[in-house]
């Protein structure tokens, strides 16, 4: 374990948090809120825990592996998250340390699960600073880094791939930080983009930000006790369509960018996420036309769920909670898909269950043509045997872990579908669940226990689970 | 496909079934019920159907393939199930078609999933009929006719693959015929043993062997109302046993008599099973202490209930859907895993999610070690990578038919928790769920078309879903 290099990325990591601080720091200032010291006091103990990390561990060896990688990210999202909730704890207006770092992991890994009882009661600088660290850990704050860093350690795609979600992290471009400038570089201008349309649609500049915030990182903070529900039709279908864009794949975007609209036409996970937004869309919409004001407002409501679950958002615009059972159960299935690898969103990812299928198909075939040989295909690549048998082994311990969350869950004895819900929306970054953690409800009923246990899930689910798994690990710690 | 192979190993199995009919007509007589007519016109049926096909199908060719194996297992289920809810409808004791159907599908697949509102109504010809299906569909009615059969097929033991449950299927003794006879022999000797004692324990004689077939076959069809609850604490203690006794591998008792009964001791699955079961015992009688008498029966209530519920047989001594959070969840956790491969209980089997675990380790040490090579163990012998990828396909078409199942019952518009455990205890061939089809409920609410999907998923369930799936893709059919 190279410990200096481990060290000094986290000095920098604070010190990255410390001057995305300032903004929030800005906003309170602007309106005057009494937050202002809260930001502070946070800012100068970033600086000066990153200060001696950053300096007294230079070190001029500068290769890591994969176990670096892994210990980095994992620990880098828990310090980060740790330094960040502290603002709320400061204030007052969370006072409870354990409810401060739930909001904060569920900012960070854009979860958007919520224990605030009094949304429209927090100050401005706060609302802002809470959205925005689903921006912040929308797209990878280590991510955000490397596009940064003068100084990057040798095979930094190491770092990249274990913060990156889905199956198979692609450079795209030879050198791993020229990839994290690309990539934020699309993030920003397709936030900048939402921003201004949401302005025009006549939403307030600071809503629009921390909306774009939310919808941009997939997370789902808002300002309103009833999520989006009082906006305007308009203002619901911008958000709807940026969801959806977010939760697509930003390789894509790149090959846009490059002209290269036929390979962008070819992806079949973009077919596959696309088409089962449509169906899924289609059957809610019929399953609740009948308690709408006509097929406007069921395809808006549908369209709008739809596409808030799929991208892992959890913005509402009407209470789930209440619709007939086939609508609710769709969406707790789709929660599951989560969307495009490569994009902001959580969940198992569209690639990832693509290969799924794949895997189970060829067995299928295996069993009917036992000497056969098939080699598998993705996106018009040869998928390697490697990849397909880490697919599945994420798929064994996802549902393991699922199982661990929930039964830990139920020792607060809440109803099994509250229990249920709550754990594979906290695990697959989603916010809301059904029944009492449903759109029109919130987490703060949960004890200190389970609120913990649910921090520690939104992290694993953010982190594919693999990372923080090896980071805690003694055989990553051992001296061969 | 050698059709005509198919077609008279069909009709061999309606002959055997035509025969088993054969003790619950003589139980009718007996009793004197009125459902005689309805048992003698469905072994004419059986005879009439079987005849022609056993006759007019010879052939030469004996040669089948693992193609032939699946259509096989998977028609001869269909038929099977066909052919014995037809003494329930002639009879009208229930006199819906896919009523019928349903609980003879439950029967054979040992789920013991019931329709009835009033069991205790019930005459005992159909009691006695309803119960043996469980201790014929246990072992398997394939095994059954393979073990008796002069003629047979070669290389039948691609029919006991696709029939027996778990990831490896292995023959005992070099020929299949031989393997089918010791099994059976087991299985005989076990079920005599519990009769005997439930009768030393006061049990009347038609219970006992009710029960009996309900335990060995772990099914669970009774013939009272609240299950086991009215029965004494000694009876309760002998059935918990002997569900967790037919919830081994039926190898170990091969061993056994062989008098290796170190193997026995070395076997990895029966640690996991042991343990699980102790583990699961202990945390329940603690969760549900307070509300007992008393340590002796919440250990007893706990005991029964774990027992029941891992290897999927489904008897109840109480209504756990009263019990707290934590250990409803748990037994809803522990339907999935199900018992040992080899036994007669369904869910996941113990070996599998062990090979799964395996799988899911290896690829940790391979994230960190990415250039190591390991070969995994299962029995102290090596795993193929087929089995292991066998075993993850498994997991995806499991997980992929959980969820499809649960969204066609959603539209019965039944609450989460219901239409979820309903999904688990019919697709892990446990019986009763939580909420409405709770072990005080049972599935006569559910639409027709519920009915149906819950009746394919108790098949699905009991042959692992490839066989299906396969006998109805076109490519099975297809010639190259």
């Amino acid at each position: 374990m190279n410990k200096k290099i481990v060290l000094s990325i986290l000095g920098k990591i604070l010190w990255a948090e410390a001057a995305l601080l300032v903004l929030p720091l800005i906003v309170s200032i602007i309106y005057g809120n009494s937050c202002i010291p809260a930001f502070l006091i946070t800012i100068a103990v970033a600086v000066i825990i990153a200060l001696p990390l950053i300096f007294l561990c230079k070190t001029d060896n500068k290769r890591i592996y994969s176990k670096e990688g892994f210990v980095i990210v994992s620990l880098a999202w828990i310090i980060m998250s740790v330094i960040g909730c502290l603002p709320f704890v400061i204030s007052g207006e969370i006072p409870s340390f354990f409810d401060a770092l739930f909001e904060t992991v569920s900012g960070f890994t854009t979860t958007g699960a919520s224990i605030l009882t009094d949304i429209e009661g927090m100050s401005e600088g706060l609302l802002f600073w809470r959205s925005f660290t689903h921006w912040i850990g929308g797209m990878g704050v280590l991510v955000f880094v490397l596009a940064l860093s003068q100084e990057l350690p040798d095979r930094s795609i190491h770092i990249m791939r274990a913060e990156m979600p889905g199956p198979i992290v692609d450079k795209l471009v030879p050198k791993a930080k020229e990839t994290a400038k690309i990539l934020y570089l699309i993030y920003i201008v397709l936030t900048l983009a939402e921003i201004v349309i949401l302005v025009l649609c006549k939403m307030p500049l600071f809503e629009a930000v921390v909306h774009t915030f939310g919808t941009a990182g997939t997370g789902g903070f808002g300002v309103k006790a009833d999520s989006m529900g009082s906006y305007s039709p308009v203002i619901q279908w911008v958000i709807a369509v940026f969801m959806f864009i977010f939760g697509i794949n930003f390789n894509l975007y790149y090959l846009i960018l490059l002209k290269r609209i036929r390979s962008v036409f070819r992806s079949s996970e973009l077919w596959v996420y696309v088409g089962v937004g449509v169906v899924s869309c289609a059957l809610i919409t019929f399953n609740i036309y009948d308690s709408c004001e006509g097929l406007s407002e069921a395809l808006r409501l549908s369209a709008f769920q739809v596409s808030s679950v799929m991208t892992t958002t959890g913005y509402a615009t009407a209470d789930f909670n209440l619709w007939p059972g086939f609508s609710k159960t769709l969406l707790l299935i789709l929660m599951f898909m989560g969307a495009c690898a490569g994009s902001t969103a959580g969940g198992l990812k569209v690639s990832r269950v693509i290969i799924l299928v794949k895997g189970m198909r060829r067995e299928l075939h295996r069993l009917l043509h036992p000497r056969s040989v098939r080699t598998l295909k993705l996106e018009g690549k040869r998928l390697d045997e490697q990849t397909l048998s880490s697919a599945n082994s994420y798929l064994t311990v996802y549902v393991a872990s699922v199982v661990v969350i929930f039964l830990l869950l139920s020792i607060d004895n809440f109803d099994i579908e509250t229990n249920f819900s709550a754990t594979v929306a906290c695990f697959n970054n989603i916010g809301p669940g059904l029944g009492v953690v449903g759109p029109a409800g919130n987490f703060s009923e949960y004890s200190v226990f389970s609120k913990i246990i649910l921090t520690a899930a939104m992290l694993l689910g953010r982190l594919e689970i693999f990372p923080l798994l090896l980071c805690f690990s003694p055989a990553t710690w051992l001296k061969k």
